[in-house]
């Protein structure tokens, strides 16, 4: 006789199970065989409905952004993705019209991403519906790529466009932007998509792993990761704000309103990877980057001290920001 | 400028991350080295504030829970704890005064069953407070414990007492148990500390994954998990209520309320191993339970046939039920 989780778990969640080891998550664990020579790259992190998504995103959007801000992550340090565990705590009333897109759009990035599901909890909630999901992928032994390693005369790179992701949170909590910004309703929505499901970088993690000196990914806002690297690095930075990578909506949006840049360097939910790459190595990391079709944007360098990163502007002054990294605390 | 949830987590988990690969929490993501000619096994359990713990249960016991409930399932694998990884939600409130014995107390069970944190995420949520862990062992290639492997005339047995959990439970919901059952004070501690703090038998771990033909760990009610490992072992099995092993506070609890035997078999919160052993295997595993001072009962044994189990009383009568197995749902 079925309990009524395992019932849940087997209508939803086993088809994304298809790893052997998983064992159709029939069992109380699954076991992985580590491919030998490599590293394990754990990560978990937990998005909560109200905090990390909005209340009216669809299932769908809500799956993927909890297994993509973890597999950027993975990406970030270099390594592959191998699989996932999953807990989902559902409010009263969660039922088969959110879980099935929910598990369906999470089983297309299971398989997109080359990481199955080897373990699942459901659970119950009076409180908001949250989703926890603990990543682990590989690289060569002793080869993770650290926070820890810039050096002063590295080149600061960047993937994709930054800043989409905030302005994207902005547009969705009040859709006047659309208007304020002059936004088309494809820039609208390509802000929207941006918050809502990232682009884990995992094309890029060899070139990360082979050439970066550092990296990490731009989940809290680029000023304040780029801190955070620096600081552990023990290292300055000097960022030239005009050469952030902007998407055209999100340019748009800064021409409306020159003092987005705040929003667009500290707001977060970009999942691009930082990296700090030696002057010697940025070549190759470009030809990597150009053959997986991600746009790599070097926007500054590592530079000697101890002092945050300056982030200086077209007049040659530099930017000061309220808060320096987005955090819910 | 460090955010706050980074502020939080050096203060309070950073001392639990003592494995080099988890870079005392200051990065994305952890290494961890996986033993050559070893599989991982991986679990993760979440415990939800008013449905697995209480609300006022101590901090100490909600992180010993958290914990433990996972390394419970790691043993019955057969497998040794390597480490975990921890998202704590906290809804507003949760401060010093909670965090700093919640935390203390997470590092000491880390230290004591070898399982150090691989990485931490903390959530703000409006709901309700809870703990996800995801842990991970390790066992020599190809040898995880599964619930599948049971055969005909492998006996049955479970480790330290059935029921406390349970009682325990109820204890807690309403004290006015205490006098009905005649319970001394130490009696009654005993019930609600089984409730609070699992016994994960790491210790067996080695001789489940010698010994045992199938095993899982006791977390929804003896009835209903021995029902499951019979399930996917393609048999059924015949257990004498009577052997059940019994706590003196749950055998006092059970003479003065006989019809407790149902809270007993199918209330959960036991966390102890559940395991069909070969006949030929049974000396011996008793001698390795004498060895790690855990007490090991034989209940039953393994039949043909695909009913459920069996849970035959001293009368020769058939138990029957009304719920097999506990569930949130």
């Amino acid at each position: 006789m079925p309990s009524g989780e395992d019932r849940l778990i087997a209508k939803y969640f086993k088809p994304l199970a298809t790893a052997p080891g998983a064992l159709g998550l029939t069992d109380d664990a699954a076991f992985f065989a580590p491919p030998e020579g490599y590293d394990l790259v754990l990560t978990t992190d937990a998005i909560v409905c109200g905090v990390h998504f909005l209340p009216d995103d669809p299932p769908e959007t809500v799956a993927r952004k909890a297994l993509r801000v973890n597999l950027s992550d993975i990406a970030a340090k270099g390594a592959h993705p191998a699989g996932c565990l999953l807990t989902l705590a559902m409010p009263e009333g969660v039922a088969h019209g959110w879980l099935h897109p929910f598990a369906s759009a999470l089983q297309s990035d299971c398989d997109l991403f080359g990481c199955p599901l080897y373990g699942g909890d459901t659970v119950r909630t009076e409180g908001p519906l949250w989703v926890s999901i603990t990543a682990f992928g590989t690289v060569p032994r002793g080869t993770m790529v650290k926070r820890a390693g810039a050096k002063p005369g590295d080149i600061v790179v960047v993937t994709g466009t930054i800043g989409d992701g905030a302005l994207g949170l902005r547009l969705l909590q009040d859709p006047d932007h659309i208007e304020r910004w002059s936004l088309s309703d494809e820039e609208a929505a390509h802000l929207a998509g941006r918050y809502r499901v990232p682009q884990p970088r995992t094309a890029l993690a060899d070139a990360v792993r082979m050439l970066a000196s550092a990296a990490m990914d731009v989940s809290d806002g680029l000023a304040g990761d780029l801190a955070k690297l620096c600081e552990v690095s023990g290292v300055s930075a000097r960022i030239d704000a005009p050469r952030l990578p902007l998407s055209p909506a999100a340019a748009k949006a800064m021409a409306a309103q020159p003092d987005l840049i705040e929003a667009i360097a500290t707001g977060g939910d970009d999942y691009e990877i930082l990296a700090a790459v030696t002057a010697g190595n940025v070549q190759a990391f470009h030809d990597r980057a150009r053959a997986a079709s991600i746009a790599v944007t070097e926007i500054g360098e590592i530079v000697e001290g101890r002092e945050p990163p300056q982030i200086i502007d077209a007049n040659g002054g530099r930017l000061s920001f309220a808060r320096g990294s987005f955090s819910h605390f």
